[in-house]
């Protein structure tokens, strides 16, 4: 494990030590668990309070907080915090050693880097190129004419079908399954007739897919994830899908076929966008909601089917007050003459 | 990569070459990406008007359709695109190269028809029958006892679990896990106690399951997905669930145990269908919906819980009123005199 | 397949063989489905009418039920089936082969009991430790430095990441993907920086985890599952997660980050838990509700944000009746002087 001195870590984040004290700090925890030997952060003055029962060894403040534990002072905490983290992380080398694992299967038409990783059991297919800094974890399957950018990680289990393209620095997590068919068949007299899925995905720079995601090839084109957009575990991304740059998708997440996302779009968890729907740059959409139509850019939207939040939030506010609204409406009709009701019966 | 002339597009889909140019076909594409040596189609005259700006080297339209470029002109264009596309898929020898790899392992006591294709990492366990014709991916795990019918396509990383059974011209896509544990469990002072699972999955023919869905083995019995049914990624199938049919359930779609399934039923995403509920033939569930009690065939449904489609969107539209609603009643009863309101607050 | 006289199941289960016939058998099944040979149940005095036409050659039926087929009669017959289901599942040694298959990879600075099994192309990697009596499928990957307890059950294709630790009888089903990075960014103006994810994740004893599904490793410190849980296919556990003992959590559920769920807590299907949230102990949360805040334990709840179920049943019933509602509504103002309307419009 790795330890550095808080004055380091005030050096790292370009951030001012408080006093003289300059612990050892061998670990890095969130302020309910932190113990001797770890730096912890606040980002609000709410949570200092909490710093008197913790035994964290340093902290990392804000501009204008006052404590009594060693602490390094930083316009943003958490970003701080964050940079840090990196020093702990586990080491690139443990995770993905170097090498090629003797157990791999390297196909002899496949164009590999001299210093690309690959984990026991990996298998690169035929026509597939995979570029220099990139390291797969164990049991990666690359499929046949797939081209892998550089300094890319896939850990273990992930699966790239035929024709797929990677750009640079992309991250797959365990398990994604990226080019599978698309969804797409005609109905028939003999039954639902398969709608040949001859595209391909394309993951642009910067890319980061989470474990479990499913991102369906093409039927004819490209499948297509802008650069430094996430996207969390369990998502399905649809034949055709086009999504802009540095969006961020919630787990569980639905895209359907041809559905068009601009840049800095944001989902909640299990949001679901129906076939072709646009969605406008900026957009973000609260977890569970479900897109039938396109929608503009730069809004909040909840619901299903989705509107803007505000309008969202006044109906479900409203909503609680129905079943007493049943009633009121009752006791209102009830005083006047029978004409009205007899009138709505009809 | 595969090219043929407009004239034996026209042959292939029994269409109608409209004019003298019969230009070479090179690839298939989507009307706003098609370029200089695509084939592409038009459904309908509203996309006609694209076509000027559009650089394919040839178009499939519609019998009664006008266009510049050269044409091939039928009554389904969209129909006759899907069969030009399987011209122009992956060859099958390249994504499930022929023959059994030398990485893979076969059982002594497995039964291997000597056409099987398997790719790099196989496992074939103990008792296994695989039929002739049928292709491998690398990593797919087949347990023991399973057996899969002819002409079957598993892609990398699918688990078959033992005893399971897969009919012929079955396709089973990235990762799909096919015959765990049902989910049940008996409370006790001990706590959960589970209930040993002890059926099996059985896929007829030309079903196919898509990446990362999981089905579980039956408790006591079969978990049955009926001839050409069909299902996208991540969708969850419950122990001893039986779906009829020619069915179509779009991607994260859940259903609970014990559930029944009619023929030719279709699901948006994200459906959800409670324990032992019985949804009929020709139903069809939009996106989201949610089943709780059983739905009759033949009917559109939508919601939470699901209700006919029709009075779905009539509420909906209704809610978007709710809020000026409440507002509307309280002025009413600010009209009439206060016994009213009183009697409404005891 | 075993075999054994009813006599042997009343034994088996304490229970009390009601007549002098004493049959083989030799499966379990479903009331519906039982054939010759089959022991059956009923639970219910409704089901004894299924007996009838039903060819079981035995049923285990309730301390009052009378019936003509051979019987065994118990306080709790599902509980007595259940029991009997263990001596039907499939052996143990024919799902997880004995020993170290030949094709496994382990490396030499792991530690693997003796006892252990490794199916075909597992991989351990350095630093892991494996307990006794663990069983693991084919295709597993236990990253490095992860600590698998003793009679663990690992199916294909699991995925262990690094240093996570795993305790005693947990069972992780096909494909599940365990230690994942936690979803974290922060915005920056050269798009969403990485939040290195520096925790590890914890499964305490008798946890039993679902096919497909991902459980993210924390930021920092540790995402933990309570002793006893039982988590379906296709969850999502975000980052930093504590969820509690002897919970049970049905297919396709989410919870995100620093999501904390007391004891015994059971979801339904589809549930969604936003960022946060707490949920106290016994709190049971229908099918697809969604937690925006968090919730008392011990009731239960229901819709989208989740409210006690009682009062989201009451809501549901009344939206139908909404759109008759606005029609009553207008009839009330229509027979009112208009000065009423006119206030509210404007």
């Amino acid at each position: 494990m790795p330890s550095l001195r808080l004055s380091e870590v005030a050096a790292l984040v370009g951030g001012e030590l408080v006093d003289d004290r300059d612990p050892l700090i061998n670990g890095v925890s969130g302020i309910d668990e932190a113990g001797h030997g770890d730096l912890t952060f606040v980002t609000s003055r709410k949570f200092i309070a909490k710093l008197e029962k913790c035994e964290a060894s340093g902290v990392i403040i804000g501009t204008e907080d006052e404590v009594d534990l060693p602490a390094v002072r930083v316009a943003e905490p958490y970003r701080a915090f964050a940079a840090v983290l990196v020093r702990f992380q586990a080491e690139d080398d443990r995770v993905f050693p170097r090498g090629i694992h003797s157990s791999a299967v390297v196909d002899e038409k496949a164009q590999v880097a001299d210093d690309v990783a690959l984990g026991p059991f990996c298998f690169v297919g035929s026509g597939a190129k995979i570029g220099s800094g990139t390291r797969l974890g164990p049991h990666v399957v690359v499929g046949p004419d797939v081209e892998l950018g550089r300094d890319c990680r896939l850990y273990a289990h992930v699966g790239l079908r035929e024709g797929c393209r990677v750009g640079d620095r992309v991250v797959l997590h365990l398990g994604a399954s990226i080019g599978t068919d698309g969804f797409g068949y005609l109905p028939s007299e003999q039954g639902l007739l398969k709608i040949p899925q001859v595209g391909i995905v394309v993951l642009e720079d910067d890319v980061e897919i989470g474990a479990g995601v499913c991102i369906d090839r093409a039927t004819t084109g490209q499948t297509r994830i802008g650069s430094g957009t996430k996207i969390d575990n369990l998502v399905q991304v649809g034949h055709n899908v086009h999504l802009g740059r540095n969006c961020a998708l919630s787990a569980q997440c639905g895209l359907s076929g041809s559905v068009v996302v601009g840049d800095r779009v944001t989902m909640g968890g299990q949001v679901g966008i129906s076939h072709q729907v646009e969605i406008g740059s900026d957009a973000k959409l609260g977890g569970k909601t479900g897109a039938t139509r396109s929608l503009i850019g730069g809004k909040e939207y909840f619901g299903v089917p989705a509107l803007e939040a505000k309008e969202s939030f006044r109906i479900l506010s409203a909503l609680r007050k129905l079943p007493a609204l049943l009633r009121r409406v009752a006791l209102l009709e009830s005083r006047l003459p029978d004409q009205g009701r007899k009138k709505e019966q009809e």
